[in-house]
């Protein structure tokens, strides 16, 4: 189902009620004070979290009109996420609440090296299909989802029936293949589930990390390789402090270095890449344009704190960092 | 199968090699920083928690040989509660890990009216029965539980299991009958399972919450009776800063005064009353005296921070308060 573009394209989309639908978790990020193995932290602070609820939040910062299907518990911790949102300007219609479970949570201990988390699973696992799920699928141009919603049944049998919708409608499906084997039930061989929705995914954003826990040890080409393989669209594939590598499995990767000088903190900018890949092709820039706008939004992140820190107005960050329209085409279209 | 004992009578114990068993809940208590709803709550520290857990502990010691029956999750969370568990020299040959739900976690707000809470159940729901905690029953002199393992399936079923082996065993059951409908699947109608324990047990210690939560409002000498009439024999009701009252249901409710005048926290200090009054009983002390053994310990609590604030030396306690051993005993035996 997946378009054949090369990285000097531009995705075509048609007049949506909304530019983007997220589907997955919105949840407490539960971050040590102090920096020390999870099992010597005493003190935690509370963050809105959630890869797909980071995007949109930032997409609308962005001007993009987005919605939103998750589930929450009916609680404290699930009203406060739900404020967020709803002060975000995210559409909130299929924002689901749970009456057994809470509102999931992820702690996470603060460290220089990669941190360790305990993920406290919830209502999230419950979420349901509805008919207005189908109905936002059909009035959005993208659809977007990360792995964490995968990782469990039953929320995995339905996030993947609204994914195939998705792909059947033909939307543009952005995926985050993100595999940890310690979410999964089966361990390592929830692998094979990843991989087999690759073949799905129009734009796939992995870190090295991710690719890592995926293939194996390999070199940043042959990790593209491999996603190419296993049939993704285009690939982009993050390398922390040295940018990221753009590929279409045809052309050579396209290398783009990071915009900012200045690390503050990198909570979150992944998410911030992709809100600002994805306004790029929802404007029509050609796809390696857009890359160079994930990466602006994404500098502008890691200067300020929080996977949620201030992201500028749209018109700022494209002439700081110069950001090309497509020929004759322009930003306020 | 309850002992009819009055409040002037002893328990008579065999020797055994656990003076109690204690099955049910360790887990993380988050309590927030700041006094707020919980909704608003930013920064939260984690300390030791469970009542059953908190009564070991103490109970330690005070110089009790103890055991626990417990399922923790195979994390960090858990493993930071085992190690203060194996530290204070708490038998945990029953303590079970699970696999796949994590160590439960309570989120409390600071608050000096009643604080709200949310509960995280895991791995404390899979709790499951095997000969070694047969074993660990047949060869203990008391047996605890309280209603937090109770409220749920498939723990519930599991407990019930137990208490009644401990029950058919002659053993001295303690309970701590303490219901809230929000931690039930089934809501307010869980209040009849919790009565209808009442009848197996030798002890409880309600507080008036607890009361009210069981049997609406009402005054104190009225839910003693309510108590007794659902089958209860000792009943021993906590009145916050008035002290307790203690009924056999024969004879007239005896009144016991709060012993410290100082009040720096009172989280935990239920436990402590468990804690020295059961030590109370097992030296052999009509249950009065045990009582006034348990406020003492109390006493000693709620002038210091934490559940598990210092417990000093048994004998200590003893001369300070002038808790009185039985005639012609003494606390050596």
């Amino acid at each position: 189902m997946r378009r054949l573009l090369t990285i000097h394209d531009s995705f075509n989309f048609e007049e949506n009620d909304f530019d983007i639908t997220a589907y997955g978790e919105v949840l407490l990020d539960m971050i040590s004070r102090e920096e020390a193995p999870l099992k010597e932290c005493v003190n935690f602070t509370r963050y809105f979290g959630g890869s797909p609820a980071n995007v949109l939040v930032n997409m609308q910062r962005l001007e993009n009109k987005t919605a939103f299907i998750s589930r929450i518990g009916d609680d404290e911790f699930g009203e406060y996420l739900r404020e967020i949102l709803d002060d975000e300007g995210v559409n909130l219609d299929c924002l689901q609440y749970d009456q057994e479970e809470g509102t999931p949570i992820i702690f996470v201990n603060k460290s220089r090296e990669t941190p360790s988390w305990l993920a406290y699973r919830g209502a999230d696992i419950n979420l349901e299909i509805t008919d207005s799920i189908y109905d936002k699928i059909d009035n959005s141009s993208i659809f977007f989802m990360g792995s964490f919603i995968l990782s469990k049944n039953p929320a995995r049998a339905t996030a993947i029936k609204a994914l195939e919708y998705a792909v059947d409608k033909n939307k543009v499906f952005a995926f985050d293949p993100s595999f940890r084997a310690n979410l999964w039930p089966e361990g390592n061989k929830g692998s094979k589930i990843i991989r087999d929705l690759l073949a799905q995914a129009d734009i796939i954003k992995p870190s090295l990390d991710d690719a890592y826990h995926l293939y194996g040890q390999d070199h940043p080409e042959n990790y593209l390789k491999k996603y190419h393989s296993d049939g993704a669209g285009i690939v982009i594939l993050t390398l922390g402090k040295d940018g990221v590598l753009l590929s279409d499995g045809n052309n050579e990767p396209l290398h783009i270095p990071v915009f900012s000088e200045k690390v503050v903190d990198v909570t979150g900018a992944g998410d911030s890449f992709w809100s600002g890949f994805l306004t790029g092709i929802l404007k029509g820039l050609p796809v390696k344009e857009a890359a160079r706008l994930g990466n602006a939004v994404a500098a502008f992140k890691i200067q300020g704190v929080g996977a949620l820190s201030s992201v500028p107005p749209l018109a700022e960050i494209i002439s700081y960092y110069d950001i090309q329209p497509i020929e004759g085409g322009n930003f306020d279209e």
